[in-house]
């Protein structure tokens, strides 16, 4: 099958452990069947393989995520980069000229589209085949829906009501975030959750696409992405389209949204280095540091700590986490690269300290600074510098000195550790020129 | 006023501000008159001079407190330090030796002994020197307690039973530790609690040193200290003495030995970076990291953070704390020394880094490390090395590289920020030999 995963998202409402660099889909706190952890995003690619291997997956995302992606899911994954953010329609189309003149994908295969992060089992990705293959069908609807059979009146999700209570109905009609009294009413009549999964051929999606802007291939599309407005896919397509139906699926469909959600998805009460005294109840303990948590005599609580910060609440009450995250300005304290990750071990008034994690035959980008120094103190692995073009084997122990406007590069040739230190005025993110080797 | 204040204990109990080198009497969380925070030690210290600037203070303590102390207090601060960890009889008995042979005190001027720890306004301080000028007098008690005007039937406190209700009297009957019944049938009897408190002439105090074990002068009962028996001087000296009194204070006072009991001296609910939204209740936070600590919906809970880790706890239960601690082993991760502090950023698996701090005019000792390489980067400040004998003037982004075997120290100019990368296979504080310049 053709599946384009649409990866968007911020983080403030998983905060510590999200940030502006690292959504929600790329938390690692759901047990792999080998005993370690994987995030959302992992296992919902794992999960598709399992079920069909020969899955096209491509990711559509944003630049920033780009680096989080290929270092969760390897390097060859395919993923359409959205030049910046739009809604879903115009990410949609994009993703679909990608599909069309990139991979060469044909107007009358069948494509699916589906969140990144959906907690579900493999039956539900069986659901996602059953769907692709309905779509391949000729005469069939020109965009079907996944409905979720829903377990309680929520008030936070789309409600799509069926025609029929067969396995594949036309819809009727749509309903976005009714009252709690009003979806209690559209599930007595049978109206499903929409879960953001829908199926067409590819060619549908290009005349959306066509519809909405004038571009001959995928290349020109890119280059005006900026020019695009910002809609989604669901009330400019799918609520105006007539031919529509939806699929029934009552398999488990868990939306991790919020701390509350995820501890209730975790196998066991604590990820990390943490004590849970006798007298705890219901208390999960999510640890990104290296220092211990002790609770004691806690109920119905999360807490949550990162390099970003420490989060302790109640967990219903952790739901209105985002009007106060939003108010903590704050460095991006963690990431995850290409190459590797770090993390900041300490804040100066002038330097910064962190830990750099280089993955074995991966580099960076050889770069340099105009406002600071950095040092770099080697602690673990092997590995070859490239100072102003100037080649060093480098080993633990090793110092290298590099001083502003100097350009500078480290590839590692085993997992490879540092301590860097920066030093100067005016430390940023952004003091940062790319330059070839 | 003579004064000796006994300064002990361990820091289970306020873990993790506290750790195997910062007991409970030196983490900074009173308010001061100027606004910044203090300690325990420095508030009483603070208190006594404020209330007789004429006082002679002595620190009865042990070896591993001596540098928080001359770090908090400065470094003038007359301290009799004990060889080793001994019950209160032998440590009061060298104090007085101490006080005789190296301060020159006569045997009969009051001496007072007193807790480093108690959390008390200044009429409690007023009443240890009316409680000197009685101990002055002729003809009095040898010994003269403090007895505290209890507030509940406390099961953890010492009970003296008076004989009369004066403000002075003789001691009736000791209690100590009584069921909660029994405590409120002691104080309808009018039982006080044992403050540890006690007045008494210096000869006194000699002349039981010298029952204990023989000895000439201080220095000789310095080198036999690890000899003497680990006895208490309640039990070995107040309950077997008939010539005794005790003077009532009304006044207030708090045995400030748990986090719940802590968290009500505080002046505001938060130290340091922390959030608290508005569905707490009753919830205090001291963060003692860089990082902001975010609490949402929770009641009665303490949340305390240090690079030693993290305790949330409902308060009350954050009093049964100690059998927790004792179970998580842990490298000691901040410490204050006499030159001023440092703190663990990060440990790996063959490296540890840390932040220095080095006050003005401060140095470390001249030292060496057997099975470490250490490299330093001086991010803020002005400073002195000296490296196998060569100095160096060094000022931020200087990189010092010190090989194992290596002697060094550094010397402040002005306050001075260091960042430390040690490299070994078996890094430990043990690791150190010092040396003379």
């Amino acid at each position: 099958m053709q599946i384009i995963l649409l990866s968007g998202g911020s983080g403030k409402r998983l905060w510590p452990l999200s940030n502006d660099l690292r959504s929600k889909q790329f938390i690692q706190i759901f047990k792999t069947p080998e005993g370690s952890y994987e995030s959302m995003i992992q296992r919902v690619y794992r999960q598709i393989q399992s079920v069909d291997p020969e899955a096209n997956i491509t990711i559509a995302t944003a630049k920033n995520q780009v680096a989080a992606i290929k270092n969760q899911l390897g390097s060859s994954v395919e993923i359409c980069v959205e030049p910046c953010r739009r809604d879903t329609l115009p990410a949609i189309a994009l993703a679909s000229a990608y599909l069309y003149d990139v991979l060469g994908v044909k107007e009358d295969e069948p494509v699916i589209v589906c969140p990144v992060d959906p907690f579900v089992n493999e039956d539900y990705f069986e659901a996602l085949k059953a769907l692709s293959n309905l779509t391949a069908q000729s005469g069939g609807s020109s965009i079907t829906l996944l409905g979720i059979e829903p377990t309680y009146p929520s008030a936070k999700y789309g409600y799509i009501k069926p025609q029929t209570k067969d396995l594949v109905s036309k819809v009727e009609s749509f309903k976005e975030k009714p009252s709690e009294s009003a979806a209690q009413k559209l599930i007595e009549q049978g109206s499903l959750w929409n879960a953001g999964v829908f199926a067409f051929k590819l060619g549908y999606a290009l005349k959306k696409a066509h519809d909405l802007v004038d571009f001959k291939e995928y290349w020109d599309l890119r280059d005006i992405y900026s020019t695009l407005p910002s809609v989604s896919f669901d009330y400019e397509v799918i609520e105006k389209e007539s031919n529509i139906s939806v699929m029934r699926f009552g398999g488990e469909w868990k939306d991790l949204g919020t701390w509350n959600t995820i501890t209730e998805a975790m196998d066991e009460p604590t990820i990390g280095k943490a004590i849970l005294d006798k007298r705890c109840k219901n208390v999960n303990v999510i640890n990104d540091l290296t220092i211990p948590i002790l609770c004691m005599g806690l109920k119905d609580v999360v807490v949550s700590a990162s390099a970003q910060g420490i989060l302790v609440s109640d967990k219903e009450t952790s739901s209105y986490i985002k009007e106060y995250v939003d108010n903590i300005s704050q460095e991006v304290m963690f990431a995850q690269k290409s190459w590797g990750e770090y993390r900041v071990l300490e804040v100066g008034e002038k330097s910064m300290t962190i830990r750099v994690n280089l993955h074995k035959d991966h580099q960076m980008n050889y770069h340099s600074h105009d406002n600071r120094n950095e040092v770099w103190t080697i602690i673990d692995g092997e590995g070859r510098t490239i100072i102003d073009g100037m080649e060093q084997h480098v080993h633990p122990g090793d110092v290298i000195t590099i001083l502003s406007g100097c350009k500078h590069t480290i590839i590692a040739l085993s997992e490879l550790t540092l301590i860097e230190v920066q030093l100067g005025d005016n430390i940023s993110v952004h003091d940062k020129k790319k330059h070839t080797l």
